[in-house]
């Protein structure tokens, strides 16, 4: 487990990007689990590599070494987390290396659980296997931001998605505002609720597009080629409903994938489908007038429930809620190429923000256009 | 002036890049001129180039020849924009083509004044001197936008400059604002104000944060390496100040340079600097309790003055005012990375826009990020 053994190459560098890339095609299926991939180099060819695809099915490494079979024999690994040292659907791929024979292990980051930190390089330490660790450690953190905060802080990784027109506008005074954004934007939205294990919403919104919050896979671009129609998971759809508005007759509940309703009361008046199931969450006071549902309360909820990437797609009064509250680690913010004017309705309600300090500052980490309109990716400061 | 004469080669294609390269070194300079490069070619080689740097100074065809030489004899030469055919300030360029013995020329573009389009190119041809135009057109319109919207519609170019936040917040309900956006967001702005004619301002904004309007060379950066502190040219300040609010002991009047109040009433209490002038337009109803000057009659006024390049730097109401006449052609938005909440103060106020259908709609030429804030740059549709 020493880090300073010898100075990454550029041939570490090398492979280890190759064993990112070979991660990334788990992108929309591993959850809960990790997104990982592993290359096995010998002589300074690849002779086996693997990634996961979904959880009870083989780890990267296992793949890795039913490729290169008797090849893997001193062998060094390249994985982007640190191999697992316990029993879980699968045997832990630390003792599957050390079965092959493999040489050094090379990880981009350890175990982000504070728990087991360390414990898959000691398991290969022990058996006399060299490892190091760090190699492109950023780029493996961004694979798994959520399974990352999930384990480090019990809450997951809370992406907010808005759109508005230039002047941070979502509907006229009259209510007014279909389709502000562009069919690509919404494609790319297709493919933010893709990568999300679940989606938070309200009833507002809800009742107000008679929304399903489902992927839709004809609208998912590109992504067609590489994500099979049969591999689609749909994310867990979270609605909050404290006053019991929603009726089993709306259009998200045609659609045959799980939904939880976050309640003050359970409600038994109405015979809702098997996949709807009702949550009481507390109540807290946030303001002389205002009571909301505990939203810190609710993510801790669907991280135990290893929802760890959660997209909120709603209105301006609940995404400023979670926003204030800086519950969420990242805005993806479509613009379109029209200013509607200060009549109009605003993208965030931030009741008690009040003095420019209190603002909400971010660090812009993506910015480009999708179709005619732009797409912001900014990460909230702590 | 016959336009289907040759195809257009790379070689053509290179050197009239290299005009408008030359053209672009009087971006800063020209105006009320066009800014105009040009280059002549002969057996394949520059033998001579130049561009035009300020009014009464020589044109960018005269600056070629005289560092031909006799070598212009022969040559073919590369011009962003029709040699002129009039007396002005200086001799015409058709004239001089024509003297030194020039075979052939190239124009980017016509003369956008209807009155004279095609003229320097006809004397060309009664001299015996064969023409094309049309090549790198639309690169070449990009250099003059004001000066041909000036000639073609009696109208100057203009850009409306706004900071906000990105839900389109200016300040805070408590009326706080003070750089919201970066520094670098703020040199930015100095580079729009260096290359125009004219600024346009509102009492409101001058009397808020007690402005001076002017281009500080030291906060050019960059431009500081190719535009010298002599040549700085400071814009017109055009105030709108309908209530005769201003008053001489501003920081606005300590900086000698050309200011226009727009006045409803000239006033005659105030001593006034020699460089101010005070001047009243008509005022127009623009619904049923509001009245305005007349914004459409100022952006003539100032044509008429030869300001081609104007910008507006104003608050919500005087910017949403121009926006809302459709008298803006150019946006240029900078989004500081903040979430200010939907009680803050809205960009632009557009009193009459009350359907999404009447939104103002916008082509974006133009996105990055300045420093750690977004800039965008857009047109308006017509």
């Amino acid at each position: 487990m020493k880090n300073k053994m010898r100075e990454f190459s550029a041939k570490d560098y090398h492979f280890m990007q190759r064993a990112i890339t070979l991660a990334k095609q788990g992108y929309f299926t591993t959850s809960p689990n990790p997104r990982v991939g592993c290359v096995l180099v010998k002589n300074g060819e690849i002779v086996g590599e693997g990634f996961h695809q979904k959880a009870g099915e083989g780890h990267a490494e296992v793949n890795a070494l039913a490729m290169a079979g008797k090849n893997a024999q001193g062998a060094t690994a390249y994985v982007t987390l640190e191999p697992c040292s316990h029993y879980g659907l699968t045997p832990p791929c630390a003792k599957g290396l050390i079965l092959a024979g493999i040489k050094h292990v090379i990880a981009a980051m350890v175990d982000p659980n504070p728990k087991v930190a360390g414990n898959g390089l000691k398991m290969l330490a022990q058996a006399g296997i060299s490892s190091q660790h760090g190699l492109l450690r950023e780029a493996a953190e961004a694979l798994n931001v959520g399974f990352i905060k999930q384990m480090t802080t019990g809450l997951p990784y809370v992406r907010c998605k808005l759109a508005a027109s230039l002047d941070g506008k979502t509907a006229m005074k009259n209510g007014e505002s279909k389709w502000i954004t562009s069919p690509q934007a919404r494609q790319d939205v297709q493919r933010l609720r893709a990568q999300s294990c679940a989606i938070i919403s309200g009833a507002d919104s809800i009742l107000t597009d008679d929304a399903k919050m489902t992927v839709r896979w004809s609208e998912l671009g590109v992504l067609k080629n590489s994500y099979q129609k049969e591999n689609v998971r749909q994310p867990i759809r979270v609605i909050i409903d404290t006053k019991n508005r929603l009726t089993p007759n709306l259009a998200l509940f045609n659609e045959h994938s799980p939904i939880i309703l976050i309640r003050r009361t359970i409600e038994n008046i109405h015979q809702w489908p098997h996949f709807v199931k009702q949550v009481s969450l507390p109540i807290v006071n946030t303001s002389a007038n205002e009571q909301h549902i505990d939203l810190h309360a609710l993510l801790q909820y669907l991280a135990k429930l290893n929802l760890n990437d959660v997209l909120i797609e709603s209105g301006a009064q609940l995404a400023g809620a979670f926003i204030e509250r800086d519950l969420v680690d990242e805005l993806v913010l479509y613009q379109a190429p029209k200013l509607m004017g200060a009549d109009s309705k605003s993208l965030v309600n931030m009741a008690n923000i009040e003095s420019l300090s209190q603002a909400k500052e971010l660090n812009i980490i993506d910015l480009r256009m999708i179709g005619e309109d732009i797409r912001i990716i900014a990460k909230f400061l702590a």
